[in-house]
């Protein structure tokens, strides 16, 4: 099958149907490499992409893996990595420099996850990250403290639970793009993020812009877009 | 039918039924004076309740009024006064001392509306207020420079639309209880108050309880609660 | 890694970024001592700040840990003790006299998990706690049977689920400001403890103010504000 | 066209397409009179149903009308009677003893327009009512004051907004089913009754069944089956 | 423990508080027998509940609990039955005459564990059942091959998820109380029963009140009130 | 301005934006006519668009248009012709003839102005139309009556707002697909036709596709399509 | 019981009640052959039923089984087949030309389960199905590239989680109708599929009609109808 | 009163309290002229804004204006100036040159009000604008004729409501940062702009952020940060 998905960057599924169209253009027209998203992928189909992936760039990345997908990619490709707190499922490794500067605040420490599936997929797109943990604005100075060194980023990313104020606060602070990502983290009227959600989203605070719940992937996204056009290194 | 109304403590409408029934013991049994909640209200109704209440105590004091319900009620009794800007609509006058300090904070200008519904309540109940608005987080610096005013108090109410992130940081600076009122000032997103309702309940900060959009008047009655309390003036 | 800990009190991961960032004024800008909340937190960084704080202080506290997070801290620090019904984890003990009074009730019997929480956290805050379970609105001479014992509080903590009316029908009985905390019991249409919440929100009764469901540890926190107060014992 | 309705039970709009179907034999098979729902409808199609029914049966009793579709039928029938609170719109009178006891009771003075529309049809459909209104459960010795009286109906109900804990405690009160009516009157989180209906659905007291927001007409309907079914006038 | 629990009515917990407080007058109060909730207790306290109540009266008799509970009681009290269907456990019989008629339809065969707690718990409160399964309007006549059968109870109840249209159709067709039950069964946009339970609660048939999700117990006591009415075997 | 529109299709608003872009293969795409959406349009970008359409056409058609942009477009275009009920704003006409069979069922009285946005629109596609209005479920021996007649169709639209439930006892009579449309009409808890739709989306009965809240025109298009593949007449 | 069963199409529950009433006429009615629903069902219901379809038809086909009921089909009917792709549990086979083409598109590869119940049951029921999977809008070109494969069918089934922007992009490409199927794959504020059913439903594109989340058997019934009827194979 | 505005930077009303408190120091911090938000202020309050910004810096500029505050503004100011469409009040101009290059694309006609709130506002700021309206996906090829003048702007921003699908397609288009501004334009499932937020929040495009619902002013901003990034004139 793998000789086929070659050729034709799609999965065969069976004889049956392709599982898979690879966007075969997508780094021509992006300038971004592929990620796999692997939530919700059967185990055979996942293992299939992974492996053509590799095999054809020397490298594969993916995001919200599970345990259990991570260990059947394993009995293909023994040597992917598996990062449990972060999810990210990765085999080989891509050669860049590191450019500009995207800092990463949390809120608290069980955001950390989807602060790390931002830093690790930023950093894999080749930026420059600064990681700034548990700056909650119940303590408002922890994050005062640390203005100088936010200030310094083209982009900064806001990763809370609960409330979501942090976004707003940041927002205040600095002149770049704030993008917010809320998290699932919090008690029951949390609603598994949709608070934190609807406030980063109601921001009273300018240039706070907000994706989606847990992506911490499509914030590294955008941050990386803007990182670049920040160093002049975005070709349209 | 004022005469009836004064024996019964009854509203009693075309002789059909009684459309009120005043909580007399109330004030022995909470130490509060009644206040009327206008909205929804017929013309008749509420002017029938407020004529029995000034003719028993001399003061009548409402919130949620409509410009058409103070109309109606100045054809019966001219002295009331209508304050637009608060919706509260008063006859009379109670003679107090003032105790205490509660402390009303809002986020934006647009939320004064329900922050004037709860300093006037309070002041109605008896309680000093320091009124410090628009001082919401995107410009952060505002807030900080109220710091030692706003701790002062015995109890800070906080009032905010949008995102309602102020609740969260003047929770996490203050010792004592921080009563959250979230506004339906706001985008669309903000679904009229949920979204600072959400807010609030899921703030990050400690000490910090929450009631009904809009509800100044509820925030201003248990905010004069535990300014009682801290005076040694509330005797249970 | 704890002499690092107890030098930054900061948490750091395999050398890579700080996970916890304690608020080491906390205690000083509140008067309340830390209290760890368990939940999403990884059994890495769960630990480490368990044995950083006990390191420093001779004890730790937290809330709505989980059995994995028991056990795997009691690997570490095997005197840790934890409630199963309260779900409270904590190492060491406080000791210091405790004051004043704060009625905790319930609705029903399976509400006793979030008074649980809410009674441990008030005492280790230093307040005496009176408990009422079970006496919902279904069976009204059970509470009103209570009415003194209630009304000799200085704050009043409802806990209940499914509808939540408790709350509403204490508010009406007592002078002191009633907390209430919505849980998540109940059948399909209370939505894990939405219903509850929109209820306690919408209290007809005066003097309810509410925290996020389940959230017995924050209405600790404020009846613990109140009590003090009451007490003339919070220094502002 | 009224001839045409005469024979067909069908409105006709201009020759096109029939606007109505009356169910002709709904009193045969359920023992109920027509009554026509108002929201909505045309004038038109309004005016033409009423004159219709009016030629038929000698009366018309609809509700939900507005004051706009009330002077447009008393153009056409010039003693059509409309009552601004129950919203009400009638023509001509029933004739019929009144059976048994179904006893409505209101939370506030806000919702006496759905406790209206409630008691109107119930005495239309034939039952004798008992109106308390005003005894929410903020204080609750003016509930307690009428359990007597409330016990002596075949049918209680519960017309409710804000929070609608009175359902619940009149549910622990009585035998007899309690039909519960969420109303739309309250602040803003209580969702122009959403938070209401929640309440009584989620209902700790057994006994109690729920009807859609403001439906006071359905409750009366319901009400009068259990009136009739225990004054064994009910023949199926 | 048990002795204990005999003279006050109360579960004692490890002599730090009550966790259950029975009910004890409300036999006398509204005519029915104690039934336990199991959800959601904890397994020591559900069992001093079943132990104390059985020992008193010689029965016991509870809904919705989990199989680990049923275990759990079976230690302590062998004969304990469960039912996985209906998850109604139980020990011992009350004996009683049964007495009317009582209909209950379900829409759907995975309804029946619902249908099956309203049945037993309707016949255990004693009253006769007419069961009538998988009569879902998609085949209306399925439906109406029965409405003579339906039609000779003293109330319906209506037990259906998905669209839950049943219910409107059932009103449609008899003279007496139909109580709608929403089911949790159907696809995602069911929403765990939100989506019946609305349906209902909108139905333009006349008739139909409506209890909480999946409550097939709330169903059977409000229908066992009912028709005790319509046996004239309710006093007042 | 018009003649600029001839040539490019655009409106272009004051020299500095165009303002709309017709969609010109449209016809030639996919076999439709263009209809007007008028809701939310300004005045004058609305006129301009209907009068391009006019020009180039001899005919423009325009769905939920209110009576001010009626009156606007009649200042332009004095021959207009606006319906109220059915909200449809036309100037000329297509000149086509009619096949197949489309029935369009409704609820009640009040669906009937969705009911005529779906039937002139399925006309002015060239489909026959079949109404049957007011045969909602509670009373099924109405909607029974016409099943052979609905039969004929070779596709069904049924219309209705409460619960809805129409479209799940049409969809199990008959063999053609059935396209339902909630309606904003109802009760509180109907949540202007959340409810309706909702109740179509889990339909019990096969066949049953949905389409938005009060959008009679886009179940027309859907019948259109169906209705010419039925007749042969759809190229692909 | 077996036995039983075909003489009565009912599944009887030990002597107790009738478990299912298969719905006999329903293949003369409507022209497709009985689908088993098979969630929420018990074992011994689910498997009553597919032994009694079985024996008198030859096969039987059931979708949303899970592993353990395959399992318990197993034991009593070996030949039983399940894919766990698609969740389809069948037994036997029927025998039948395939006609026209229904077209069913994804937006992602783990939306296949979805896609596969529908293309399955298409297939069952009678329809040639081509299978496009994986041409989400994100990589526009994928989709632009099958543009006349898609135009060629009678009838396209669009599935797509996220944001299911695919249907309204295929809407505007084709001429049939198009059926739009959210699934619940996707980050949180997909809400388990709420995201996509409303995109649907909101499609700015005409011709889109949708049926529930995950629905993919819905999707392939409707599809068939409008297949047969394009093919002139639908007898009315 | 403006006198004393100049010197304080504060509103005060009637000697009772300050109504706003102008964040003094946001131009030094971020780089931004201040925008009033005008909804929801009191006419006193935003008029004296208007006038101490106007008086201060020669110019003032406001966003959500309505024709009553506009008019209010005129009688103050006479030359101030207000856009019907974009609801954009402002006095007076700024003098800077334009940079760079933001593209504005809305998906249909009525969301140009929208739209124009972004431009007007971008151009304020110091941004060219390229204006791309009613491009909307249900017809692609008027998107696709426009991909290159898309892809030579530094950001996108994407206007649409209804099921706001353009965002995803856009974002697979075009290697810059697009930002997605839902509108309120739609069909009763719109939800007032609800289902195109979450549309755009679930995008399985990349590079897509999100904004408020109907937050044209917010769009501006972020893509100013961005555009001034780009064109490297951010100077942090």
């Amino acid at each position: 099958m793998n000789k086929d998905l070659q050729n034709t960057f799609h999965g065969l599924d069976s004889g049956d149907y392709y599982y898979a169209r690879l966007d075969d253009d997508r780094y021509a027209r992006q300038g971004f490499r592929e990620v796999i998203y692997c939530e919700g992928k059967s185990l055979k189909h996942l293992t299939g992409i992974y492996q053509d992936m590799y095999d054809r760039y020397g490298y594969a990345f993916g995001t919200r893996a599970t345990k259990e997908q991570a260990a059947a990619l394993r009995q293909v490709i023994p040597s992917a990595e598996y990062d449990e707190i972060s999810r990210i499922l990765k085999v080989g490794k891509t050669e860049e420099d590191r450019i500009g500067n995207i800092c990463i605040c949390s809120a608290g420490t069980a955001d950390i996850g989807v602060c790390e599936e931002a830093a690790q997929t930023a950093e894999y797109f080749g930026g420059n990250v600064t990681r700034i943990y548990d700056i909650g604005v119940s303590g408002i100075n922890r994050l005062l403290s640390y203005t100088d060194t936010i200030r310094r980023a083209n982009c900064v990313v806001v990763v809370a639970g609960m409330e979501g104020a942090l976004a707003s606060v940041v927002g205040g602070l600095v002149r770049v793009p704030v993008i917010a990502v809320p998290t699932s983290v919090g008690y029951g009227a949390g609603f598994e993020g949709l608070s934190a959600l609807l406030t980063m989203i109601n921001s009273c605070a300018n240039g706070v812009t907000v994706v989606n719940i847990d992506n911490g992937y499509g914030a590294a996204y955008t941050a990386t877009q803007i990182n670049r056009l920040a160093c002049g290194r975005l070709e349209k």
